[in-house]
């Protein structure tokens, strides 16, 4: 059983291409990283459960809703708070990039108190099976109200005390905390997670931590060799995205295994986005199903790829696709689509 | 020149009868009951300004367009703070009533400071045409937002010191704060304003004002007189609706005329509706118009009503129709459309 | 064979209730009201066939097309001429009327040439079954050209000749001609007309028939009566509509035989619109097919009036209904639908 | 805990009131008579499970997502099979009425096999709150399969062995069987049915059952007194529907309580029709509903009876609203809303 | 006159890109190879029937006017059986491949029985321009029901008496049935066949036709020839299609002329997929088209792929264009569009 | 301020890339070249005027708030005549080109009298700031109405009295006029006009001019030298297109300054096409509001470049952008968006 944790938001988007000033109707989804990571894993046939607090209203009522559509697990999630946060994404097209306005402040889940959330009872229990008991977060939730790192403290001891595997998503998010801040509070929390998922660009922003070598592969490979004995991590996960437009991106990543040392990288995809939102949530469904299912290195990092590509061809935030969907474009070979080494 | 202030605030409503939980877009409108005022009176060709505070982003852009699209003055809107108050809004069928869910804390303009609004500039000087200079506010605005009583006084006593004529719309809104609340602070304002429109319910609710006659007609013309005599209002509009179904309503209207004493009731106009926000404000401007224009009581009460009604049949909030166009209803006979004396 | 003859142009609606000045979208709408005759009649399963003239360009394919559909014949349809008339049509609601803006003045079919049809092609032979060869057209269609009258006479010459049932709906449009010019060249037309639709107010309009009756029945009967003595026709049909909202009308018919001097009044059918325009055209495809299927008197003017009623359920110009559909209507009991005799 | 069974179906409508012929997009809803009962129940805050066969492809899983997102516990939900059903709804209008064409044969659901259902695990153990476990089942279910009577005859012992109360909507189709057919299954299954719902029309076309009295109310206490002393009901509920036109009827029911002798009969509620489709599943829903919270005779009734009215409001099959969103209405005095008595 | 036949379906497609999972509507557009073939080619000016069989319901009517529409003869259209099949189709996009679900089996067209088609009356008499008429069939229909092999061969055999040229597109499904099941059947009745268009996959995977050439151009060459020399084909067409994505892919044809010799090789046409259903057919009204109009063997290849190609960029099943629109394209120097030689 | 004149047309489009006979609905925008500059100044922040002819009907109405929405000075409108002018556009895709089919003939600003429009009165008046008072004016306008010539003439004349600087965009239309036309009246009209936009193309069409340098730029350079010495004007832009499909262009421009001599070339920019109407008068405004703030030549060219290939990613005919949104992709470096030098 997969736990996430997190906030999630409505999303009001103009149809296709317009800019905000054009539309008078917003495309509207419910989305949020840690809920995306739990869509995916539902879909992938994984038993995924959902944690956050949700205004009492009927926005409140049809969030759920959209939550439980896809099996996603609801039956931790806290009813309560003055509203759901949500944001404008204005769709890029060509060389014009996409927009987002926010208007997040005060929502239920960033003023949610300390003592909320009862995780003693909202994490499953050791047992035999505990190895698949696993916590995903991300590094948006600390950030998003003042409770937040003291309430995630909270669980990933819980975690710790149950062997339940936690993955960390480092998601810096400029627009709501300083790179000093959040590296001073994701310091505190890093070294109770098992897996992260960063980037370059943030390991250096948040914690300093650089590589000098000049071949991308060996950079990359230093610092997620230094995430690992900075935070004791077993694993790390590194993301890359190559820009080429609004519409067209290349994706791929690479992983560290600490325990064995072997740092594999995926192929990289070239995708034409539809939504470009929740990729990277993608990809962190795709280690936790890779790893749930025993995947090799290869598979694993290939999987987690192609989830993350899978994912700009799915409307919405979340990833909607079966495990074998995935799988197919992961084992593809080169030639079947277009893919680089 | 007619100077409106209040807020505006984005719309989002399910397409058609749907309900918020089986919808995927939302239908947005920008509106708020002094700029559907401001709109309906630019419609009718007058020279109509529209004062309010709006965020500096893609959100606040979009409205400001909304707003100038109709013709109306946007010279003095403030651009600030952090977001544009919204609500939700489920129309109603049958018997099921049009629901609201408000999301408007923390908005630009109930942010505003005490300072913001320098109304020596923002308010026309005092000039030969001064009997058409006008002010517009509701009871909604000093509800918002603890600067805005000060700031209305403020706007109040340019208005008295230029001759510019004020209105007011009692508009009582439960869900902002309470009778006695709304009472005390109206009570400070309402005798700057010369013209007031209220309802049997409000006029009891806010400062106990009743009349024990039990003919309808004889008991509102008692309020008005009272309201007249409480706070020195030149005019006072009593307005009815009767509610016979979420798509059905009746619609009237009556007016006291504090110098001649003369008291009018308009015809009763039966409205199927499209939408029915901003009846009231459509029912304001023809009071706005109709005095602009001369119009004699009797004509006065009329257009004014069919304004009400005639903006039942438009989408949005806002009154989008000609001085022509409701004039033909409100000369209208009997026979020509169903009405009831 | 239903051989009908007029103009169709390309009507424009904002969707549902909106106004012009609020939609970014017309919904698209191929019509006429002799075309609409001809896919009344073609849905009926007569043979249908539709003469006019339409523009060599990618709007006239589009319209072409529009009329191919309904399974109506188009082999006589010419092409040639500049531009589709258009017309944007606002769609009322409650107490708004509909509002209709014209853009239809040098269309490929006003600009017709004298020379353009040939009659003695476009007709079908009289032959063994001559008594359903039929030809319809409207006083639409001499208004719309110079050349249209002479067209028309040379096509009910050609009628006439090969004794062709000729039916004509008055059709009387203010917007394209005074009732002086009309009433002068429908003078000269109706004298080759079998039957004529009309209405009490055309006809006095026209040609200054009318009546002293006080009875509505004994009126229409009376102005039936000077149209056959007058014109000659074999039957008229009066038409009558009652406009209780822009949402909900009432109509009904009455037919004078000429031959039998039977007067007949049928029925009066309370509609609830969802779109009114070709009213009155699906009310004359039911004269013809009663007639063509030897229905009684009574019989005829139920389902000529049950196809006007249920035409304003239907969206677009044209009825789309089998004859089972509309004779169901025509012959339900007054308990089974809200009827009123 | 309630359980309903029975098959759902996609059902595809074009848009507002546009004809078949006239469309180039379906609306598209997953719905049956006993999930829209499991809806409204889960909607109303119980635990509802639906029960039925769905084929496993892509439109089998679009169905199971529709329905878990109303909150109801799809565990039990089967997965095989060919197809889904589907029928296609054209929404009438005026006097133009629904129309519906089927295309059901050979679905999943309708080919179950015998076994398929293991009841004695689907259906809940006999226990403390053994009155409020349920069976919901309707007459549609044992008329589209040949193996379904004996599926039933199956669930039905199961559940009087476990006390399990059941309830029955007799809900005739004649596009699925011969009312002699119909009877003659009807005959074997209601005997194990504590609660049924029917009409008038029904009960006599199937059982021949009919009463003799002029009056109403009589007449249909005599068939719900026939009713329990033929097939030993605890509980028959008759429903009422008069039709004024396509988007207006008038809603009631009444009930005999077998226990208690009490005939109770609901006011009357004026509908205009949004979707009429599963008016009657939420009056079930709203008599369970009404069983498991106590409510009186009286209560029982009119809560029941506002379910069906206020589904008429809302889109699609199911009704969704809180149970305090119908109990306003259940309980509003009747100058609130237009009934009658 | 083009005479085809086969069996159209209604396509049910979620808007854009969304997943069936994602969609509440679908696109409906009814399509079917042998029916592209025919619209394409009414298109271009040509008379081209269809026949096939449809229920005797609104969903029959409907897809009866989608065809009218074009153009296209529907005079031998016969009507009757069940259900119309359907498919659902989910577009694919990126890397995210196209999905389509079948739910065709039971239908009107399926199971048309062996005396259903009378062609000595459906086929056109002998006459001067016999070698204009010509009878187009694919590999789709002798698979979709157990009669229909016997129904063709009873086609093919009228037209063998009446030197009504013959064009099949192999077009091999196997969804439908085996190869070996196929490759019986269409060895029976391609004999009768002048035209073939194959691809070189389904040669194989049908006959066991191969080439050891490593050259492409020989290897079609080669496996073309022996098509010719197996069932006596006067010409065979090969296409060529390279995925590059759900987006874009590049196709091609080549064609040997049995009677000359030549073997020709169209230009490479890149394409952005708007809708890829039907680019074959569409290549095979080209190939008709071009013999209809005596084209070279150069322009004929050139004028079929541009036809493939340019649907690519049009919505729904068939290729809606005029042939001077696709012969701008077929004459286009590689400057003009980008082409690969 | 920027005043600018011409006219503005209804363009009506199929959504997405549907063709016109398959839709049943047009997207609507109002749009024309000189008004497309004018919404793009406003949009960037300058103080923008547009001058034309509207019909006093709704769709007049409603392309006057459309225009007004932009912030865009409307005071100077005339309002007349019978009609707007309008146009279909099919929205190409892939290799099919858009393609258009105007209906403009006998619009209201066709038809403009030669003493319509008092020029002293809507040019502002000569002051300090007349350096930035500006008239711009395209090549269609003449080209639209007999009088249209006279009366540039008249506005040119002003504006060489009271020193306002004028543009050109030369935007030679084939369907309006001839080239020999077009040049004789051109010539007239440019001698009046500081800066000239014009392609290579158009300038040996309409004048003869060409260049015999194989070199792009060479010749680019030898004809914009060529413009500024036979027409005087003070610099001349140079735009450049290349056309990969019809989703898919490059863009660039070369500017000389004929006072300097300086010739500079921007770079290439690859646009995906959302709507490429617009991009010319994106073009110009980005040039107005470049010199209008002191922009060097380099930074010039690039801006008006980039605003030429974002507007290419905005729907509709207008460059909807911030001047900050163009500068930062006018000012990217390379790899930060795919550029060719």
């Amino acid at each position: 059983m997969i736990t996430t944790f997190g906030e999630i938001m409505l999303r009001l988007s103009p149809p296709g291409a317009y800019r905000i000033a054009q539309t008078d109707s917003f495309d509207a989804v419910y989305g949020g990283a840690e809920e995306n990571v739990a869509i995916a894993l539902a879909s992938f046939g994984e038993h995924a459960a959902y944690v956050t607090k949700l205004p009492q209203n009927a926005v409140g009522d049809a969030c759920l809703n959209s939550i439980r559509k896809w099996g996603v697990d609801t039956s931790h999630i806290l009813r309560g708070g003055d509203r759901l946060g949500l944001y404008y994404l204005e769709k890029g097209a060509s060389l014009r990039a996409s927009a987002v306005t926010y208007d997040r402040k005060g929502s239920a889940f960033a003023l949610s108190g300390i003592d909320d959330y009862d995780w003693n009872v909202i994490l499953p229990q050791d047992d035999s099976e505990s190895h698949k008991n696993t916590f995903f977060w991300t590094g948006i939730t600390p950030a998003v109200g003042e409770n937040l790192p003291g309430i995630l403290l909270d669980a990933l001891e819980v975690c710790r005390s149950r062997k339940i595997r936690t993955y960390c998503d480092l998601n810096y998010r400029a627009a709501l905390w300083t790179p000093e801040k959040a590296g001073e509070v994701m310091r505190d929390l890093l070294p109770y997670t098992d897996v992260c998922v960063a980037n370059e660009e943030h390991a250096e922003l948040l914690f300093g931590i650089t590589s000098a070598h000049s071949d991308r592969t060996d950079r990359l490979r230093d610092i997620a060799e230094q995430m690992c004995r900075t935070f004791g991590h077993s694993r790390v996960v590194m993301t890359m995205r190559r820009s080429l437009s609004a519409d067209d991106n290349e994706v791929s990543a690479a992983t560290l295994n600490a325990k064995t040392g072997e740092f594999t990288v995926s192929r990289t995809y070239p995708v034409h986005i539809i939504d470009r939102v929740g990729g990277g949530d993608a990809l962190s469904a795709g280690i936790i199903y890779a790893e749930h299912n025993g995947f090799d290195e290869s598979h694993l990092i290939e999987f987690a790829s192609a989830a993350n590509a899978f994912k700009h061809s799915v409307h919405g935030d979340a990833l909607i696709a079966s495990a074998a969907e995935i799988d197919a474009i992961a084992q593809a070979k080169s030639g079947e689509i277009r893919m680089k080494r």
